[in-house]
């Protein structure tokens, strides 16, 4: 007998969604954990905080999908209007849930040391006809509807909120209630080629998949996700056919594969130097302490990870790095003489086996005619050797500090490994 | 003769939305400039590569919504079906276009000096019964379709190339096309307040308020922005409302506002910063260069903010930062002493008049029975005045970074405000 499959909605709810004020991270993180216990999101819809709206997606997803998952709108203010619709739309009466009730007091007295007022006992009301589901992380619980053999739950949008109720009570349910396939993920990254050049390179291998094996190209700054994605009943059968396409896969992209793993390029580059036992230090000018930040983003990082220097004027670079004043001077601060005694400057001050130097005009001001915004060198290297390169980016402030961070790590990357290859 | 309101829904597509590989910044872009021109977005929804599942979508938008704007699912790979699906939804043929074509030889020619393939070329290929956008950053042209009155328009997911497309073409062209209401937003941040608490204090001021003026609170990261909003035809009369509304507002929030903009924490300290003619540094361990990031990431921050030592091991903090040895043994690198000492050492290396220090344990390990993860403490000020303050976080390592820096930041912006009031 064939697993049907099991299909998810999502259904976000806010004004600030519509508005654009605020950026929606929930959703990526339910599709992804929903994912891993083989539900397959279909659709994710965001609406506002307004009713008709809301009742329309109720009733259009739950065409669509058997599972519809609801974040945001339980808030304790006016505009939040989605409790009192729930509770009208699976036909029940509002009641004040005791438990709830004890997590709003103890949330206030104990933690927030802040006056309760009535409001805040209104986090404690839910409709008669759901199962609560105790929020451990806020004052607003979850509610676990089910109508005509589908489910709904509504959940607060704070994210670590959410995810604390899906993680411990929502995703360990939809378990016992369905019989749900297998899906397994594999992803490598690969850098420095483009999609349409992969995508010709490996066409022979995708065309050859067998259809419960597909393959997704996941392009980001510069940096190229491969993702092969096996689903279907038979778990060993799919987990070896998966193993083996991987492997091709590997093969075939190995001049430009960072990883093979579903990790971003510091992670790979803190398992490279933890690997390899080497020490890692950066001195920052243009990207502001991001490539420090990227780093140290990473679990452990310490073991490997000394510090950094964010010289964002001349007087830093000359006193904290010992940038020479005369290289300042006659070839200025966006140079290539100038990344290369950042990185001899960090190399000596933090005795690391490695470092990361960038100098650059990340914009929208400060460019000139001979050094336009963008314009960036990165040096990196290590005591026996320091090699420069020179990039122009061509978008926002942000952006640029993320690609030039991007690029710099990369770059280090390939010295780690041609340096000492494993 | 009253204005009607213009809805747009937002398609996006991609199965790497639907198992949470990316995190999708396109829409909450699309929404804030749509509604700049005032069209309301109604609805956002996410779908996979999927035929179905898009042309249900396209019937089901353009039942809600006047203007239909679709991103993604344009790539050169194998996966991406959106193009072809929209030739024949809008009953047309595939023909390349010139301009198109010209400017992937281009891009390909002239930046990525790589060589180009059969599959690059048809990116120039456009449905003959679209008007083509061309796309002046990336291969893959924009197409704008009209169908029974409804404008449809299809984007690249890359970020930059569809906001050049919107920016350059759609939103002037969509202004051109419809009689646009007037709408306005004035949003202020609040920090150190409880969003049920800010509700019961401007409860009355919430419910006095103008049926076309309405009010909504933004909650992230221990801060709540307000934001008001008016539309409607009358502008002038709007605009004074408006105003009228956000000065109430602002007299009665002033204990916690931060700023009357819809500015970040760390904008707002860059503009205080400048009006005081003051400089600033950090000393960072367990932000890792998170704060130095968040300044930096603010256009022109070079004026007022003059770096940091990311101090990441104990040795570091000697070294760059003075602090004293026999501090680092017997109060140890998380303690009220240590996070003073390291911003006596920031503010006198880099001679600024103000610094942020952290020191801490961000999780997940690294806890101990006296300092368990989440641990923080917190050292800002001037070489007047240091003031220490600890805290505890409860989340996973990111949100502990984020919440350290906004919170640092917070105790900067009150020193400053404080020490020389405007």
């Amino acid at each position: 007998m064939a697993i049907s499959t099991i299909n998810a909605s999502i259904i976000t709810i806010g004004d600030e969604l519509l508005i654009g004020q605020v950026i929606d991270t929930n959703s990526a993180w339910m599709s992804r954990e929903l994912n891993s216990i083989g539900v397959w999101v279909r659709r994710r819809i965001a609406i506002g905080d307004n009713r008709e709206d809301i009742w329309n997606a109720l009733d259009q997803e739950s065409n669509e999908s058997q599972i519809i998952l609801l974040t945001g709108g339980l808030g304790p203010t006016a505009d939040d209007i989605t409790k009192a619709l729930l509770c009208e739309y699976f036909g029940g009466q509002l009641i004040v849930d005791p438990k709830a009730l004890a997590n709003v007091k103890n949330i206030f007295e104990r933690i927030l040391k802040r006056p309760m007022i009535d409001r805040n006992l209104k986090q404690a009301e839910v409709p008669d006809v759901c199962t609560v589901i105790q929020n451990k992380r806020g004052t607003a619980p979850g509610m676990w509807f089910e109508k005509e053999g589908k489910i709904f739950v509504s959940m607060p949008g704070v994210p670590h909120e959410m995810q604390g109720m899906m993680t411990g009570e929502v995703l360990p349910e939809l378990k016992k209630r369905f019989i749900l396939p297998f899906i397994q993920h594999k992803t490598l990254l690969t850098a420095g080629v483009g999609e349409s050049f992969l995508a010709e390179h490996i066409k022979s291998f995708e065309s050859s998949l067998a259809p419960q094996v597909s393959l997704a190209y996941l392009p980001n700054y510069g940096m190229v996700r491969l993702r092969l994605t096996a689903s279907g009943e038979n778990e060993e059968k799919l987990k070896n056919e998966l193993e083996t396409q991987f492997d091709t896969l590997k093969k075939l992209v190995s001049e430009w594969m960072v990883i093979d793993e579903d990790l971003s390029l510091e992670h790979a580059i803190g398992k490279l130097l933890r690997e390899k036992n080497k020490t890692l230090s950066t001195a920052e000018s243009c990207t502001g302490g991001y490539i420090s930040h990227l780093i140290t983003s990473i679990p452990g990082s310490s073991d490997y990870f000394k510090g950094s220097v964010v010289s964002y004027s001349n007087e830093i670079k000359e006193k904290l790095l010992h940038v020479n004043p005369q290289t300042l001077q006659n070839a200025g601060a966006v140079s290539r003489e100038t990344a290369r005694q950042m990185a001899a400057g960090a190399l000596a001050i933090f005795n690391t086996d490695y470092t990361i130097a960038v100098t650059g005009i990340m914009g929208p001001d400060g460019g000139s005619p001979e050094n336009p915004v963008g314009t960036v060198w990165v040096a990196v290297g290590s005591k026996q050797d320091i090699e420069e390169q020179r990039f122009h980016f061509r978008f926002d402030r942000l952006r640029n500090i993320e690609l030039t961070s991007s690029n710099a790590l990369n770059l280090l990357r390939k010295i780690i490994v041609a340096e000492t290859p494993l």
